[in-house]
Formats: structure tokens, C-alpha cells, sequence
């Protein structure tokens, strides 16, 4: 493992309501000396979730919902931030019933996956979801979301849907599947 | 396809040198207001560009860096920003020389994959590159990077790797997998 550079110096240069950027001096092992840019802190610091929900043995749920980033109605995996005195398997649940109107009796932690780690801190959760049953939630959502069902042997189609585009959505759903297959509860 | 949500204000609430917060009001059509905020503009305009580069039949290489949003060494796929004048497969070629030390006689672009669709308007175009030469360019990194390779019937343990953990770049993996199977070059 190669040595950390050395920080020589730590400010926020700017900060919102959502969104705080961090600028750090760094000192590489080879003298080198950079000025980084990081985003740091959106949410509650308690992290944030995504759920792969299968609603039958091949077909997960997508969650259609306008995206202020992007200025359009996306499709996307149902996902929010855990809340203070939840653990991540309990937010899954939770944000499920609201965003999807569906609990879960089995839930299970995938992996951890990060944003885009050179300039940004975020991480998520992913949570494969099974076992469903309907039960609705009020999320704080200004409008219903969209339910839609997608087959996990289409997962290469869905990236060219012009209304999907989510990096990190995409490797859940390859990794939920790669699971099920492994488990040989699955086979392309 | 629904209705947007109309946009009645918005306005640059932070700024700093590579990001841009953007606060939005906006009315949805069922009458509801909210207030979002989006990252904008990072970067140059130009877009961005990730690169699953194959070294053989079966593996694409990997670069190690030390990433300062996480504050980690990393290992992810190279990637960069596009440069004025370049095209999306003449930037990844670029990058892929500067970062891994290959030049590459085949260039496709696979898809477009957003980051974090909700809050952030980013996106990087993948391309696949395969035919692969020595050749070195000489780029802003502040120290050289490890260069690794990954088979490609080990994406769901990359995924458990400690030093992996970038979203969309195992989501291009993934992709570009499925791609070379369909077309019959590679087989799990």
C-alpha cells in the first residue's frame, strides 16, 4: 500500500444547504505538492441506501422520479438516506415502502459503493431486497414515483434506455445478478 | 412521459474552483413546491470519458491513484476529462496513455452513465478499447499511477476488493462484458 500524501492544509470554500467542498494541500511521497477540491458531507452523516428489489425470481423494481440533476424524469433504483437510530437493512426497507410501496422480508447488504472517490466522499449501500409483499409508506417525495419492472437478463438494454443513466444503479443490478446466478436461483 | 416540473427561480448559492451549486425552485404539475439544489459545471464543458481498456481477451486494465474525495489509494478504470478539439474516443485514447501507459488501436463508445442523476448533472461517456500498444503520454498527475489488470470473470469480487469502490466504473466493466460475450469473444 503506498504512502498517503501529507495534508498541509484543510479549508471549506464553499458550502449550501446540501453541499460543503473542502479544500486540501497535499504533499505527495514525491514532494509533489497539489491543491485538491472534495465534496464532502451532503446528507445526515448517517449514510445513504439503494435497493435491489426483486419482485419475482428475475425481475427488479425501478423507481421512475423527476432528477433535479439532470432536469428529467429518470428510472433508477429506489434509494435515500438512512435516518438516525436506523441501521441500513432497516432505511432499505423503509425507503422501499415508501418510494415503491413495498416491505421486504429478506434483506441482505452487497457492498458499499462510492460516487466518484477522486473528488467526492459519498458512499452508498446496496441492499438486495426479497420476499416482497405491498405495504405503502409517506415518503417526503413532492409526487408519487413511477413502478416499473426490469428483467435482469436486460440489464445491457436498459443502459441504452434514454431514460436510465444511473453509474451506480447499473453495477447494483450486475451484482444482484451475478449473486442470484452464483446462488443458482438464476441463469441467463 | 410525465410533465416536468415547471422552474420558477433558480440561482448560484456556492461556488468554488471546480464546482458550482445550483439552487432550484421548482412548482411540479400536481401543484407541489419544492426547493432542489444540483451541482453543475464541473470541468471544462467538454464532458468526460472512462475507459474499459482490454489487454487481452479476458482482462482490462486497472489504474491505482490516490483519490481525494475518500482520501484512499484507489484501484478504478482510467478516466479524464475531454479536452477542447478532442472527440470522446480520441480523449479516452489521450487518457489511456497519460494514466496506464497504453494507446489502443480499437475505440468504441459504449453509453453515456450520469453519477448521481437526483443532485448532480454529470455525466462520462465509456468507451471500450481494445488492440492495445505500449505507449506512454506525459499527464497532470502529481505521481505515476499503479497500473493493474482485472479478468473479467472477477468483476463480483472487485467489487469486495478494499481498494474498489467506484459505482460506474464497475457498472462500464460489467457492460463492456456483456458486450464481448454477445459478440462471442469472451464466455464465463
Amino acid at each position: 500500500m503506498r504512502q498517503k500524501p501529507e495534508v498541509l492544509a484543510r479549508e471549506i470554500v464553499a458550502s449550501s444547504r446540501l453541499f460543503r467542498v473542502e479544500e486540501v494541500q497535499l504533499r505527495f511521497s514525491n514532494g509533489v505538492e497539489r491543491t485538491y477540491e472534495r465534496l464532502v458531507g451532503r446528507g445526515n452523516g448517517y449514510g445513504a441506501v439503494m435497493i435491489v428489489a426483486m419482485v419475482d425470481a428475475e425481475h427488479a423494481l425501478l423507481v421512475e422520479e423527476y432528477c433535479g440533476g439532470t432536469d428529467s424524469y429518470e428510472l433508477s433504483l429506489p434509494k435515500g438516506l438512512v435516518e438516525p437510530g436506523e441501521d441500513v437493512l432497516a432505511a432499505a426497507d423503509r425507503e422501499l415502502k415508501e418510494e415503491a410501496g413495498y416491505g421486504a422480508r429478506q434483506l441482505e447488504h452487497l457492498t458499499e459503493l462510492s460516487l466518484s472517490p477522486g473528488y467526492m466522499s459519498q458512499k452508498i449501500q446496496v441492499v438486495l431486497a426479497s420476499e416482497l409483499y405491498e405495504e405503502r409508506l409517506e415518503g417526503d417525495e413532492p409526487e408519487p414515483m413511477g413502478v416499473e419492472r426490469i428483467n435482469l437478463r436486460e440489464l445491457a438494454s436498459l443502459a441504452q434506455h434514454p431514460q436510465f443513466s444511473e453509474g451506480r444503479a447499473l453495477a447494483a443490478l450486475y451484482l444482484a445478478r451475478d449473486l442470484l446466478i452464483q446462488r443458482g436461483v438464476f441463469s441467463l
